[in-house]
């Protein structure tokens, strides 16, 4: 058995409901801050687990991606947890540099629902010009 | 315009990538616990702004539902929040009930990845069979 590409029978998990994804949820494992969500399919998953960083599927440009490859911003994985259906995933993470959102905040969930507007609730941590150049 | 109804335009949420769902992360508002993750339509996402419960989209009975119908566990909605390409959700909820889990738990993430099997990480809170009977 090819110990960077565990069995993905043992782990039983559901990628059919979402074409061959499913959703994960990555956590701060210090904080308990909802960081970002994204999405693998099964490479992803495994990459995951055998490399000990959060990689995902971006279903844009359809190809794996490492959290943090060009960033530096990488997620190591402390936990992973499935739900009672096995069609989702959260990665409880230690998360390296000063934001996960390329837009320069530490979760990319910092806009909050306000008398039916999306208003932003919490300042930058980083310029993400300093860290992607122009091309975020 | 229908109170009940907020028009969808102004949350400008990005529906499409999903064919019309967009995940919903539940956060327990004072702990901090992921509790599920659901996927909302947009008449779901109308009814949780609307009703203050949280209401996801169905997708094997193809319906709506509101959490806790049946079993009384709603999610009272304390804070929205959407991330930086507005497809996914946060709700920060305070849950009614013993547990979110129709298994029986706290959360629906109650099994937890080690040695590359799935382990029950946590006891029940609740008998499913009390709250739901014979049909979880």
């Amino acid at each position: 058995m090819d110990l960077l590409y565990p069995n993905m029978e043992t782990f039983n998990l559901d990628f059919d409901k979402l074409g061959g994804l499913v959703p994960a949820v990555i956590q701060d494992a210090a904080t308990g801050r909802v960081l970002m969500l994204g999405f693998m399919n099964q490479d992803a998953f495994r990459r995951t687990v055998s490399s000990g960083f959060a990689t995902f599927f971006s279903r844009s440009r359809n190809t794996l991606w490492m959290k943090g490859e060009s960033s530096g911003h990488r997620l190591a994985v402390k936990s992973i947890e499935t739900d009672c259906d096995r069609d989702a995933l959260l990665l409880h993470v230690e998360a390296a540099g000063p934001g996960v959102c390329h837009e320069g905040y530490q979760s990319c969930f910092f806009r909050r629902l306000s008398d039916n507007a999306w208003v932003v609730s919490e300042p930058q941590t980083y310029n993400p010009s300093d860290i992607y150049g122009s091309k975020p």
